[in-house]
């Protein structure tokens, strides 16, 4: 057994069982083992960030990591950003980077790069084996890292020789981690505030908005106490739908967010960062809790969250069974143009139930979130880290992930033109994925930030480079181009006509639907 | 005027005119200022890794660095692959990584990243102005910085704030460094190895094989010694073609590599580093300079490489008019099956006077360099630092510094689909590239390289992660979804129609070029 063979052998032991690939040479001994360690199943990806997006996406649904497999210093780079969307989300991901051989370096050969430097970025751990036999315990311990709690992204450096040497042989998985269970003076702190009687909202995020109970604990805390619920922007996995309780997501623009927290004298934290804006304007708060309004931490991440709201719910004397759940209901089937809003009518209309859906529909997705409030029970995963093409990676990972479930990826023209060559990779796998290509043919956001930020108006020469037209990208070439099929549509109708139809085929699908121009 | 202003005012004053862009929120008044220094051209991307590939081309063929503009760490990571080859080939470029304003870092707002951790990587100098009044000399010293010599990535952190607040103005250029002169004794050390009557070769690289002036003088003192005249693997611009001294490039394979310089005892470097093979292989060496050749440098980066070689033909007495240049021939039109060979052939049938061939072609290309050998003078733009998903952007760039030339851009399939969307840009800006798709639905180069490593016979997963069919990537439909005319050809016939054809357009166009599968 030489080094790699003990590195996917451990993976498997320790339960990651999927890696997602762009190899070159410095890993062909990784790839060859492949074959000795059949309970890998290896997913390959035209471009890095395909490969890290993927392993986000399979993590939040399969909670559990996959692995990455890196070409040296430019793979990891060409992952980077994906990665930091997954280490802002706190999922766990495995990295594999391949390294030149020990002996190697020495030389300063064209791919030699600082891959330390770039991994330590986006990796809460690292590991860099110089021998094989320190292969296979790296790896075990690469995946506790990784699962935490709380999760993170996890890099090994593989140097080639480490690869290809014999090695002693497999390493048995690492010790888990248990939460940290949140104490009881915490929480009977946290009740006496929400019984104050004042102002007050719980801000969810992390594990508490994944999973039912979490949810329904953190609804009786609401309701008993008059408090809001609210949700982080971004989550990483929101559990919603019909018979779910609601939580209402703070808003992206600081403006909204503001309005959302006015009045309140208390925000109790549960697995969320006290809000702050996205990006700085000038004359604007970058931090949003409203002046006079306490912060309380319930659970940090890595704490035990929803232990943390049953006993907190149990603490305010909120009766079982109180919680508020969202009604079944979903729009008619919209007619007429074809805007942001009959695009969520049309969503809200079909969403199959048990949906994935992966949400990177920027400035036309403000009408998604009211459209599908009532439909079939679905998990709703954003882009936690603000670094856009995070969609179709994502979507790509959570239908390797989820076999029995549609996922339904709704992304923006622009973000979907970062890591396009996604959907090779789900046409390759044949990933049950409907892809919704919402297209202005432009940086809406940035016609929208560049008011926020305080520019000049602009001119010709700055328009220019937030418009996605001319020429205009026709999402079905490129999408039949890549092995998927396609279609385009320009009216309510047809768009509802093509998103039924895709939903109901099984394997990969892409809708364009052709909006307004720029914000609409 | 803010420090935006103050920027683009002092890029252009400098020399820097040209920017390739993707740009967020946090580099909004930068985009707004452009109406302001409309001698800036800006050029969008869709994707980073297309800006910093394109601003590698460009300063290759401009001699000047052109400006990036990327969004905060994951900008720069999509960016990084494509920086790592124009810092290995000592490409000046002058990135501006726009960073959230100084005060809003505290937040940790969810695009928060530590740039500098990245930027190091690729970068040979970094600045990180803190106040809008700094944001001016840096750029001016940037730009100083990129053009060396020798040429560097030189990255400016720009925080919001100090880009929208009110700046004092431009600075002026800043000071030039001149090229170190070669010291006469290190000519004469060289001349008198050379003439010593020992074998002998010249190995060339950087700056000595840009120009006809070095090739030339080079090419005299290797006629007048008797001496190999050998240049790097991946040269990042050789002037070369019907008139123009030859130089025979070291082959990648580190066997080809050590059978052209077996039997030195000398080996003179210019401007290049003493071989090492590009990965390490067990059982093979890295170093591949033979046992028993001594290496003497006579110029270093930085240095006059010219010059030296012109005091070098001198001291060796070689005559005025005595380098052997390469003789104007074509071949014949190929006809038959399309491989490698016949691809080849059709460009070196074709290929227009003064072009300019970037090239990525990889195990395709092995027959490029003969066919064209004899073709009208051109230049050669390769791969320097082996990170792939360079050949379209540099092509794009390339364009942009030479409107008058035909950019030839020699890609493999593999390599196309990390950076694919090039095409888009090369169509929104009207490029004249002509995009040679060299398709053989394979990573051939991770199969032959497999082999080499010493890895076990691959089984049938192993070979599943370097074939990239099924599906097969439809590069028409995918270029035509981009904005790029496209055919497909595949007999050496319809590939030599197709590839006159596509010259003859004024604009993008592409041809996919069918060929056997993998190695073929």
């Amino acid at each position: 057994m030489n080094g790699a063979q003990s590195l996917i052998r451990t993976l498997v032991d320790s339960g990651v069982d999927v890696c997602f690939m762009n190899p070159g040479t410095s890993e062909m001994h990784f790839v060859a083992a492949l074959d000795q360690v059949p309970e890998m199943r290896s997913v390959l990806a035209l471009f890095e960030g395909v490969a890290t997006g993927a392993a986000d996406g399979y993590a939040r649904m399969a909670d559990r990591p996959a692995a990455t497999l890196l070409h040296l210093g430019p793979g990891l780079g060409n992952g980077l950003a994906n990665l930091h969307n997954a280490h802002r989300g706190r999922t766990p991901i495995v990295n594999i980077v391949g390294d030149h051989a020990t002996y190697h370096e020495q030389y300063d050969a064209p791919l030699q790069s600082d891959i330390l430097t770039v991994a330590r970025n986006v990796s809460s751990w690292i590991g860099v084996p110089r021998t094989p036999d320190e292969v296979a315990p790296a790896a075990a311990e690469a995946v506790a890292a990784a699962i935490g709690p709380p999760g993170q992204v996890a890099t090994l450096i593989l140097a080639a020789d480490t690869a290809w040497l014999d090695a002693k042989g497999a390493a048995a998985p690492a010790p888990r981690r248990a939460p940290n269970e949140v104490a009881a003076a915490t929480v009977a702190d946290v009740a006496k505030v929400l019984q104050s009687g004042e102002p007050a909202a719980l801000l969810l995020g992390g594990s508490a908005v994944r999973d039912e109970r979490a949810l329904t604990a953190a609804a009786r805390v609401a309701h008993a106490c008059g408090a809001k619920l609210l949700c982080e922007t971004f989550p990483a996995r929101l559990l919603r739908g019909a018979g779910i309780p609601p939580v209402e997501r703070l808003g992206y623009l600081s403006e909204f967010a503001a309005a959302q927290m006015n009045g309140l004298r208390h925000l109790v934290l549960v697995d969320a960062k006290a809000p702050v804006s996205f990006f700085a304007y000038p004359e604007k708060p970058s931090y949003l809790v409203p002046d006079g309004c306490d912060v309380h931490p319930l659970a940090a991440p890595g704490d035990d969250a929803p232990h943390a709201l049953d006993a907190l719910a149990d603490a305010v004397g909120a009766g079982a069974g109180t919680a508020p759940t969202a009604a079944a209901s979903r729009p008619a089937r919209p007619t007429g143009a074809l805007t942001g809003e009959t695009v969520a009518a049309a969503v809200g209309a079909l969403l199959p139930e048990n949906a994935v859906v992966v949400d990177e529909a920027n400035t036309q997705g403000l009408w998604l979130s009211a459209a599908t409030a009532g439909a079939p029970r679905h998990d709703w995963l954003c882009l936690t880290g603000g670094a856009i093409g995070f969609g179709l990676p994502a979507a790509t990972g959570a239908a390797v992930a989820s076999p029995d479930r549609k996922v339904v990826c709704l992304e923006a023209d622009g973000s979907a033109m970062y890591t396009i060559q996604a959907l090779w990779t789900q046409a390759r796998e044949g990933l049950d994925v409907t892809t919704v290509i919402l297209d202005n043919r432009s940086y809406a956001i940035l016609n929208l930030e560049l008011n926020r930020v305080g520019a000049e108006p602009p001119g010709p020469r700055a328009k220019a480079m937030l418009e996605l037209a001319p020429p205009e990208l026709d999402f079905v070439s490129i999408a039949n181009g890549l092995g998927v099929r396609a279609t385009r549509a320009t009216t309510a109708e047809e768009f509802t006509t093509q998103l039924e139809a895709a939903l109901q085929t099984d394997g990969p699908a892409l809708v364009q639907a052709v909006l307004p121009s720029g914000l609409g």
